[in-house]
């Protein structure tokens, strides 16, 4: 058996492996393991200010010669309405006066900072963006590819990836349900939820109906689940929880921990700790939430009302506080470097083909 | 590439595929010609009297001397809320009215049915059951081991396969969230949800755990998703929509033509029909549920109830009233043959395996 790839000649990899850009977990050591053991690393640039981003690509670019990408939140409209973050400030007093926090002050220039991410990217010599929460601007778009930077969008459903398409992106990641992290959804469906396709469904429902390549992301953690994303049709995979466990990665021992005694039935959709629907793993914090009786606000309000006392809870070792994001594979995640990961994934996927 | 199968051996079969018992929709047709294609058949005796499943199995022995399996539903402890009940008969009164029908009496002899079934089965020589919602009695599982029977489980988690295991199946099938119609989920997890493992995730951790074959299900369509299963670790795969939509299936035009235009993100998951949680395209049955301010009634309860209303609704051309149970991968459905549909895939596989 044999997968032909265009995707990885366009990305300039060796192996269809792509690193998930999971925002506050990538390091430059995780990106450049990666890119260095024949993938493709991605800065997970979702909540960076752009003087955060340009240092960080300069520290990987340090680290390695060969590609890698940087993922990008696109901005939405957001809602902000006072009463309604005034009530989850109150909500949120009793977790603020155990971890000794103030009030954060509330910053909605996600527009800004996305274009000034952009700019960086560009400056930076960037070869590759991925973006979640849907598509940019066509002025964007326009303005990556006149510097031929190849353009990866996220999609959750055919609509997505055809409007990723449509769009002009070079290759479209689809996300099935079993990912972790945050959830790429664009557009809501019947009963006003963000689509949930299992990756065995919406792999080949996409790979139908676009004419880019398709990378596979959900719930694949080793050379089975990378085979079979590439029977189903897809050229690569991207991977999230599998990095996420890795030394390189920069996820506490609390979260890796909380990953390594978990079940595949651990996880659940919520929307409480960024005002974005989200896979991770159930906690006292999204359980309490059930009990709040308005609507959560909006993504970035929430997240940034929620910030520091996911970050405060984590660092005195507390996990029922903190969004712990995995997918639907647990029981799969490898605790070595990302490169031992890399290697082992490989052998498994020869074995397989050699069969 | 090459794939072990002991499983088809185990059932007695040249093609590592079953058709799923799809209580409702089975015919003895589509459960011979699936058999005489070289998969397996299977009578979805779920709501079957013992009389029923007698003369059913009659037929299909008529038109088939090869192996097929029956499907039975594991009775479970239900509870009969006089007042539960009666509140949801009024809410269902206005579709009655508009139908022209009755009040059923509710009959909750479940478990006698269930052993009755148990005894048609043994006199009839069918060679092997599979279980949904649960595991039976040690008691009957030694029957139908005494008399060589192969025992199938089914499992939504791998806590479930494990059980499926130890309590002595010869094979179990590991359903991811993608499967379509009753989730065959036995236990709950935190949250009370029941597990919605997509199929990516769950086959290659429920294999990783149970020694017994694994039989793979949930948004398998065509080759790709056999072929992908098999290298996830699966030895056979069983399909539902599939064949729910070939032209030897009971389900009526009105409900074929439903999945034909349907889309990957149109189903949901309710228990709103049968009492027990479901996948099916979404409806105005389902949405007007949400205004029910009670507990549903448990299964078999809530199926006796709306059982009346959803068939008179089929009948009229209305599927806004009706149950419409799919996968979620309606876009890879044919509606050909069932041995067409088998000779298809058995192409696609021999093309993918030879790539």
């Amino acid at each position: 058996m044999h997968f032909s790839s265009k995707v990885t000649e366009v990305l300039g990899i060796k192996l269809p492996i792509i690193q998930a850009g999971m925002a506050g977990s990538t390091t430059p050591e995780l990106v450049a393991t990666v890119s260095n053991s024949g993938g493709l690393g991605t800065i997970g640039a979702g909540y960076f200010t752009a003087n955060r981003l340009d240092s960080e690509i300069t520290y990987v670019q340090e680290l390695t010669d060969l590609p890698f990408a940087v993922n990008l939140f696109v901005p939405s409209e957001q809602l902000y309405v006072p009463e309604n973050v005034e009530h989850m400030n109150a909500w949120l007093k009793p977790y603020r006066r155990a971890l000794n926090l103030e009030e954060p002050v509330i910053d909605i220039s996600e527009e800004q900072q996305f274009n000034e991410a952009i700019n960086v990217v560009i400056e930076k010599g960037i070869p590759v963006v991925s973006f979640t929460f849907g598509i940019p601007k066509q002025s964007v778009i326009e303005k990556l590819k006149a510097r031929q930077i190849t353009l990866v969008g996220t999609a959750t459903s055919v609509e997505e990836a055809i409007a990723n398409e449509s769009a002009g992106m070079d290759a479209v990641i689809a996300q099935g349900s079993e990912a972790g992290g945050h959830r790429g959804s664009f557009t809501v469906t019947s009963g006003d939820h963000t689509p949930l396709i299992g990756t065995m469904s919406l792999i080949p429902q996409v790979v139908d109906n676009v004419s880019i390549p398709v990378i596979a992301a959900g719930g694949i953690m080793d050379g089975r689940g990378i085979v079979a994303s590439m029977v189903l049709g897809a050229e690569a995979v991207q991977m999230g929880t599998a990095f996420l466990t890795s030394e390189e990665s920069g996820a506490s021992t609390l979260y890796k921990n909380a990953i390594q005694h978990s079940k595949e039935t651990d996880t659940v959709i919520t929307n409480v700790f960024t005002g974005k629907p989200a896979r991770g793993i159930d906690n006292e914090f999204i359980h309490k939430m059930d009990y709040y009786d308005d609507d959560i606000p909006d993504y970035p309000i929430q997240n940034q009302l929620t910030n520091g006392i996911r970050k405060a809870a984590a660092q005195k070792g507390n996990a029922q506080w903190t969004h712990l994001w995995s997918g639907q594979s647990p029981r799969l995640s490898q605790f070595v470097s990302a490169s031992v990961l890399i290697d082992n994934i490989v052998k498994e996927t020869r074995s397989i083909l050699n069969k």
